[in-house]
């Protein structure tokens, strides 16, 4: 799974495929999907997303792509794909998560609204998993290959999720100068070493790991967060993470409004990211109000406004840097070693470079495609070479949203 | 509804909304939407649109947005808008078409979908009809204030309908300076007349209406066609069409090919056209691999290849005027008098003229929003000013469509 160019997708809004054609992935390389939440604006472009997919990849019976969102997300699929007659040329697969009690709000019963997924699968569909939460709270949703996804609870209006992707701890190169200078003869004993393992050399000489391994490279750690008045319950999942994507859709004099619709402010989003030692906060998930600096007017607010209210949010001792997410922006992320220099360094760049290898310290990248004349799409990337690509798109063609009961 | 600048949409795929914020249109003066069939470019747009009408015309629960289409339209609207949890500020319908049995392809038993609309309706839904065919056969779909609509049937790979708008005729005007001549008093007679009533004078005269009428206003009649293999079922309904939508996804070359996904060539489009007396063939839904004219490069075809092969099928003295359609692309068509020069002209507009009043003679026009850079999404505008405007909305995204049964 590190290896093979993976992209993953996080949330799904109408015409994310569009802004998905715009950016320099390629969608028969998306293996998984999350979805925060059920709301049109983060999954009404699922199934056209899907049928694209399945245009790119011709026929891959053997492959079966992996969604993961809260209970609902499977029947959303199933229906729609089923009632349109979309048969797909791989298989695919929908786990849910099982919302707990409190992220429901008090009126959900007053719109009873059937959320299990019946009749018979779509033919492609394998089963998927229903997935319980466990102490934390927190959801496992995978650990495979040096890579970990939980989520995590969140209040908004509905049941609202975040992920958390954290990357294994790697064991830093073996000193192949000091392995010699230590008498350790070439062959099995190296391959013992670098996995961790004390060895003993015939002489009886033992040989400890740190004695030959560079720096422990870290594993990075990246949470995406859903639409959320409240993000706390997820502290402990978030804790330290290189990246946070949270939105910010209001302003902070429109805190009361942001609350009553489920949001947040700037100030909300840089208190949380500062109290669990977020590196980098990265805003989204804008009101229309504020259109992209790119496209300023004299009459317009822009996000620099968000921005600066999450910066001043933040105590003057903060190590947390803040961007707001522009459309097709991409950003790169050092790897910090456990005993070197750990200063970050971030690369903020327009579009991936193209062919090449990349600085072995900028794995992790995140990129937001180019807002449309009508800043119809907003979407962010988290891109990589060596791990899988994480895109987050979603759509604020209705980000005031339908209204909705609560 | 033909003095209040109603706006009706035809199809409804991924990004509609988009493009539609594109044209000059208003997402609050959408009134109807017609389906042809249900596959994803032809319908996955239609949640999020909802969504956005909700935000375009605020608080109108007195408001009941009529939604027509095939059986099983129902069932994913209500699905899509319940998941989501989206509440509506206006009322909705959908009335069902029901398809013939000769609509469905032979192995349609083979994955046995529900089409059924099950559980409540959703909160702003209105109980829909459920329409059967006529003699014809034909869809009666609704008949209101000088407009009736029907729907056709047709051959594709799923049920297909094709939807037929036509007007009315009306009396010419009244020739006062004739009036005046016969001795007509000012009064009632002269709105007796004008309803095309004979009347006698008190010198015991009898006047017909035709002494004092100008020419009828003959109604004009558009048909827009969904996807199909065989739109001949249709030729009684389509005679005579001022207007013609009609698919050209693929070139003659690929005739076979075009047949086994349930699509037409350009020469069958043409045929058909002129065999019913079409006065203007509007080509569309043409496949991924032919660009618009005007973003041609050295190695692409265009759009170009389809409107000449479809000029070429028509016997030389064919009436049929061909255009293929581009993306916001308007047309106006005239309203031809009974008994004065029935010439038509045919004004080909980029835009609609910002404002004032138009040409009498050019109530409709045919538009097609612009080509994204990546023609993701392709549209066609029936649009007039004293009568609703008519859009046509597909997505071209996927137009190769999901691989289906048939």
């Amino acid at each position: 799974m590190h290896k093979d160019g993976q992209v993953w997708i996080f949330d799904c809004g109408e015409g994310s495929q569009i802004q998905f054609q715009k950016s320099s992935l390629r969608p028969g390389r998306i293996a998984k999907i999350f979805i925060t939440h059920l709301h049109g604006d983060h999954m009404f472009g699922l199934p056209g997303l899907l049928c694209t997919i399945g245009n790119a990849v011709q026929e891959r019976p053997e492959f079966v792509l992996e969604l993961y969102g809260p209970k609902g997300l499977r029947k959303f699929v199933r229906q729609s794909l089923s009632l349109s007659r979309s048969l797909l040329p791989y298989g695919y697969v929908v786990h849910e998560l099982v919302p707990l009690s409190e992220q429901y709000p008090a009126n959900w019963g007053e719109w009873n609204v059937d959320h299990d997924s019946t009749g018979p699968l779509h033919p492609q569909e394998k089963q998927g998993r229903d997935i319980v939460a466990g102490d934390g709270p927190s959801w496992d949703l995978l650990c495979d290959d040096g890579l970990c996804v939980k989520a995590g609870l969140l209040h908004h209006t509905i049941p609202s999720f975040g992920f958390v992707v954290t990357e294994a701890d790697q064991n830093g190169r073996l000193d192949v100068s000091k392995l010699r200078g230590l008498g350790v003869p070439t062959g099995p004993l190296y391959g013992k070493l670098k996995k961790g393992e004390t060895v003993t050399l015939k002489s009886g000489t033992i040989i400890e790991p740190s004695q030959v391994l560079g720096p422990t490279k870290l594993g990075r750690k990246a949470s995406i967060l859903g639409d959320t008045r409240d993000p706390w319950s997820m502290a402990h999942l978030v804790k330290d993470s290189d990246v946070l994507l949270h939105e910010a859709t209001m302003q902070n004099s429109l805190h009361d409004k942001a609350i009553e619709f489920g949001h947040s402010t700037p100030a909300m989003a840089a208190k949380f990211a500062d109290c669990v030692g977020v590196k980098r906060l990265v805003l989204f998930h804008y009101s229309q109000r504020y259109k992209p600096v790119s496209k300023e007017t004299s009459e317009s607010e822009t996000t620099e406004i968000l921005l600066k209210e999450a910066k001043d949010a933040l105590p003057p001792t903060s190590a947390c840097e803040v961007i707001a997410a522009e459309d097709l922006m991409e950003i790169s992320i050092t790897r910090s070693a456990q005993d070197t220099d750990t200063s970050e360094f971030w690369a903020l760049r327009k579009r991936r470079s193209g062919g090449g290898s990349q600085d072995a310290q900028q794995l992790l990248a995140v990129a937001s495609p180019k807002c449309s004349t009508y800043s119809a799409t907003k979407s962010n990337q988290l891109v990589g070479e060596n791990i899988p690509q994480f895109v987050s798109l979603f759509s604020v063609l209705y980000n005031k949203g339908c209204p909705n009961p609560s």
